[in-house]
């Protein structure tokens, strides 16, 4: 069984419904001074289960002869959640609650990215070198040749992550304000990840037609186009119109990001069942921005029998109420003219890919899949079915969402992409990442660690192959 | 004198035509093995003055007991220049040309400035409060109180410096792309002088209604625009409409940056000739972006009579062929209806500004100004009159435009805006700025150092208390 797995619960065995917990949590510090006696750790992480409380990581910052002075990360529900938590630490005894700290608030005020200078500026000879004259001279070698620019500036290492915030995480249709601190995480992962330059761009429009010229107009400064949290189905459009427009990449990571990460986890899965990618049956759930990504991804990749389910179930040619994308889709996919609900596709088939909505797939119809059944449920943020629910009713390999994250895939290809200096992202490139995500992976596991920096540049070098 | 006369030449008592090398040049550094012995770099640099190379900073980088390694930048006209002058060095004897590097172009390999995270991503634990699930708190709390963006994004502290390339530095009409190296020049500028964060965007319109609503749809993820090198009339309306629809403030720093630094020399250079603002008569030549906003500001300060020169002359209402915007700057200057030519109209006056051309100011005309006289010849890259003409003719104060730098200005115009919260920057912290640029000056000064970070905390402290 996968690690990954673990990661559907506590680890109790009985647990089947993921916690309310993992849709929405406030996340905190406590400071505390706890005994140093053997097990009075294991007595307040045992107090913080037992009221519902997650644990992340637990430090020390500093011991006396008696006492050891611990931080730790709980995730709780909210505040009234956390109060309950800190007044049964104090009950037990041994332990007390000396501070609370919000580290997360903390950690964004003044936001969390800048501008850095590249270059001192210490002098007047510094400034007459950086500024006039000197850079004059700099300007007319862009004018004359404008390739230059990729030498000269930080074009060639520098995108602009663009939203309207339309679809935030799962937060929504927040706008593109409330939505900045999700863009500067981006920007600090690119950064940290692949060195990538990555400027945080609040388009304000929900016009497909003016967020496409009002790109249009400001991309010369980047040498490629990251869109983020566009609502579906706007982002489809915006996605090609661009690419087909700007002589840049353009990427919208809710899309190829998503689909890269799931067909990287996909292909260890199908390793570890011993099963070839052009003899398995999938159904999809979901045939949003990413579900078609998936999709599209998974046919690129090889694989032939695949469902793409919705709402009113299985997407079939001349369905009723198609819209011209969905009839598309189902142009595309679904070989045998497969109609019915998800449990009627589900059973019988070896891999279920979720991007929908919580709680819909069932347990009879995973117990009806076939043996060495794949479920990845993928739902953000609780799942189609929970890992636990998945595995007891027969699954060999379940994921969840949790441990699929867009930031394996979308650092490596922007990297390798303005390596590359490529103008578009094509299928093949997007191929060489999901395959070298998938081999980063340790033994026994479906994806590689995200923080893992040599993974990244190995699939920049690949993307970068593929491109050329 | 004032120690910015001496900009004026090499100082030889006798060259009065400004080298064409401050027009055009290229700079590059020498890397010499000079003899140690006394007067050898006299020598040397004696042999770069007599071929009309000007000289730079001189540092050592090395010692033997016979030689210094010395590292030389020169401005010198071109490529054949240079080999001239390198000639030249090597046939004085006593020193070797070993290299010659380019090193503004070395300093601009890569771009000038970079996104820095502010926050590690060390850990997974990191990873989840910097992005899911932690971010999602910090998102919520901005959607229900959008003011929180100051407090938890990098917006309060990040300015967008916005350009169509249309008139960028000497350089003219280069187009957005090559004028980037100048916008990383003020972006490194910003950063190091006053800690503000500052984003190249590059606008490929030359319509000023195209251009305005475009930067409408973007200004969300900045504390304050910044327009660039944007041509004149253009600039006028693109600026003048901004301000007047984003919440945010706007700064056209070829406008009013420009006269914030023309302001501050000129209070010195009264206080140097005794004079009161509200007695002096000024002529200000060229009636463009920078002297439109220099006009407007000497008359907020007090300064009552004023006359704008164009290229036909003074400009008095009902002048043939005015346009709306030289109309309107006619009724509010030239209370005597003055008409003329530029000779004309300086004769008798206290002070001369010029914005213009190089040039076209003769030396009777200032041998005919009151005692006292002042004479900015700012035209760049060519002053309209050298100071060593202006001062042989009878000015006691003269200055070009090369000690005048808008460096001095936005800077601390810039974060004392940020710091204010102020959604326009008004006159009053136009005139704040100025007044404080002036007091900041060593004695017998025009102008502070402007790498001198005090001088931009001051003015940021005097700007933000005029927002008030």
């Amino acid at each position: 069984m996968p690690d990954e797995t673990k990661s559907a619960g506590q680890g109790e065995p009985t647990e089947s419904i993921v916690p309310e917990i993992y849709a929405h949590c406030i996340v905190r510090t406590l400071v505390l001074r706890i005994d140093d006696q053997p097990g009075r750790l294991g007595a307040v992480a045992s107090q913080i289960g037992r009221d519902g409380g997650l644990v992340g990581d637990v430090t020390r910052d500093w011991l006396d002869l008696s006492h050891v002075y611990r931080r730790i990360t709980v995730y709780v529900n909210d505040e009234e959640h956390l109060e309950k938590i800190i007044a049964n630490i104090r009950a037990i005894g041994g332990a007390e609650v000396l501070d609370v700290v919000d580290e997360v608030l903390q950690i964004h005020e003044g936001g969390k990215i800048e501008i850095h200078p590249r270059v001192g500026l210490g002098s007047m000879e510094d400034l007459q070198k950086v500024y006039t004259p000197g850079v004059a001279g700099v300007c007319d070698r862009i004018k004359h040749k404008p390739r230059l620019a990729r030498k000269y500036t930080w074009l060639a290492n520098t995108v602009a992550i663009i939203t309207n915030g339309t679809a935030v995480l799962g937060l929504g249709d927040i706008g593109p304000l409330a939505g900045l601190p999700v863009m500067e995480g981006k920007s600090l992962i690119l950064k940290e990840l692949s060195g990538v330059n990555c400027v945080p761009i609040l388009l304000d429009s929900r016009d497909a037609g003016e967020f496409i010229a009002t790109v249009e107009r400001i991309y010369g400064g980047f040498g490629a186009i990251m869109l983020e949290d566009i609502a579906a189905p706007m982002c489809f459009e915006v996605e090609a119109e661009l690419d087909r427009r700007l002589p840049v990449p353009v990427f919208h990571d809710d899309q190829h990001g998503t689909a890269i990460v799931v067909l990287a986890g996909l292909i260890n899965a199908l390793r570890q069942v011993g099963k070839s990618p052009a003899d398995v049956s999938i159904a999809v759930s979901g045939a949003g921005a990413a579900g078609t990504a998936i999709t599209r991804m998974l046919l690129d990749y090889g694989i032939k029998d695949i469902v793409v389910l919705d709402r009113s179930g299985a997407i079939y040619p001349g369905r009723k109420g198609n819209t011209s994308r969905k009839e598309e889709l189902a142009r595309i996919t679904n070989p045998g003219g497969v109609s019915g609900s998800l449990d009627d596709v589900v059973a019988g088939r070896d891999c279920f890919i979720g991007v929908s909505s919580p709680g819909i797939l069932s347990r009879d119809a995973v117990s009806k899949m076939k043996p060495g059944a794949i479920v990845l449920a993928l739902a953000n943020p609780l799942p189609e079915i929970t890992l636990t629910d998945a595995l007891e009713a027969g699954a060999e390999v379940a994921m969840d969402g949790r441990s699929m994250n867009n930031a394996l895939a979308f650092p490596g290809i922007m990297r390798g992409t303005l390596d590359s200096g490529a103008s578009s992202i094509t299928s093949r490139m997007k191929l060489a990442a999901a395959m070298t995500i998938a081999e980063s992976a340790e033994a026994g596991r479906l994806l590689p660690n995200l923080l893992d920096q040599a993974v990244h540049r190995r699939v920049a070098d690949a993307v970068a192959a593929a491109a050329g």
